[in-house]
């Protein structure tokens, strides 16, 4: 058996998300039901390194299997890619040793987070950025803000109140905002990320660009550690989950 | 009564095309469904300057409909494009005279051709771009090619068998193509183009750049004025209706 690594790229918006649920397309049935036909029926599993939710897009989402198949890697990419719906594409593949585990052993997650300031939203675009309309968000203030949320916190106040993990502390590596010609484009990295996290600092962070909330706000709203607060969480098809980091 | 000219974008991706047809879901239909919204059930009909096939996206596509409504032309967009989905929306609206014609003053169209070469086809543009794969064609001889479909030609042998017009002589006034990022580019502008002639053109010069015909043999199958020559079409989500042109 070897173990393969790979960088995988989806358009989220016609999944209902990563994981597996009966009945629904998601993600990780397709890539498993590419392995199970490149395999000649034998079960291969997936192991990605977390979810994401439905609409949510990734540039790089990163998944591990085994298989009993001595290919070169090269193969991989092209034969997976013919079987796979157009909507996911294997980016990059390369063989790794058995230590290496998608989830556990992630160092750290980037996000991106996409705002279209157009006049008009381009129907080429309405999946895969949120419009602003007619609101000019003032990124100073947002980055004021996007200050106070950098370092390690309990992040209770910015995540979905399903989520399971009781350990509600992470560490916010960076959080930048800057705007990249017709985009406001949050970019975020981390230890890891709760449930909703992400959407949640996107939406807190607009919200105080628009003007109604403070950046100081923001600095109490975090110390509550509460969903009093009810932080919006932004759209799903802004997010993208970019990149997943591991040692060397 | 007054006109109104508006310029459109549309997603071709869900439609099947633009003209309205029974039980399909067309770009018409939904914009004369927003239109009548508009005019509280009041029957208004929009004239596009021509159709586009299924998957046939649109940068500029122009319309003109007639209504009683006497609103500030800026509201126009904001008011159709709040009603319309957002696969498609108005670009630009302005009143014009009523001797304007969508489809009769239009004295030129220019459609764009959209390829990949990027190694692995980006989930983000597989509906936008057809993906060259491990071709490279050579642009050199599809320019060379080209040449030959500048002008005034009967272009019987570049359209559909399907095509209604008898008389098939059109004029081709531009024809390039060019290397832009991970895009091979073609651009044609024309009085006025047969049904599927742009993806024909579209498909031989693939085919020349391919090197599985020459030059010369395009000049022959033009000057043949036959379907026989089978020119294969380009795939219909490369191709964008990019601006209809009007006297002045």
């Amino acid at each position: 058996m070897q173990r393969v690594k790979a960088i995988v790229s989806y358009d989220g918006t016609r999944f209902s998300g990563y994981q597996i649920q009966p009945g629904m397309r998601t993600v990780q049935l397709e890539i498993d039901k590419a392995l199970v036909k490149m395999h000649k029926d034998k079960e291969i599993f997936s192991v990605a390194s977390g979810r994401t939710d439905s609409g949510v897009h990734a540039n790089g989402q990163v998944i591990h299997f085994d298989t009993p198949l001595n290919l070169p890697i090269d193969r991989w990419k092209l034969a997976l890619n013919v079987l796979l719906p157009t909507d996911i594409r294997l980016v990059e593949v390369e063989y790794v040793s058995e230590d290496f585990h998608a989830r556990y052993s992630a160092t750290g997650k980037t996000y991106v987070y996409k705002w279209s300031y157009s006049e008009v939203h381009s129907p080429f675009e309405r999946d895969f950025s949120v419009h602003l309309g007619r609101s000019h968000p003032d990124i100073e203030l947002m980055k004021e803000a996007a200050a106070y949320l950098i370092g390690t916190h309990d992040f209770t106040s910015f995540c979905s109140s399903k989520t399971a993990t009781s350990n509600k502390v992470r560490t916010v590596r960076m959080l930048t905002l800057e705007k990249k010609g017709d985009y406001l484009i949050m970019t975020i990295e981390g230890n890891g990320f709760l449930y909703n996290m992400v959407r949640s600092i996107a939406g807190m962070l607009l919200v105080v660009g628009n003007g109604w909330k403070t950046p100081a706000d923001v600095k109490q709203i975090l110390e509550s550690c509460s969903r009093k607060a009810n932080v919006k969480t932004a759209p799903a098809h802004g997010l993208y989950l970019d990149e997943v980091s591991y040692k060397d």
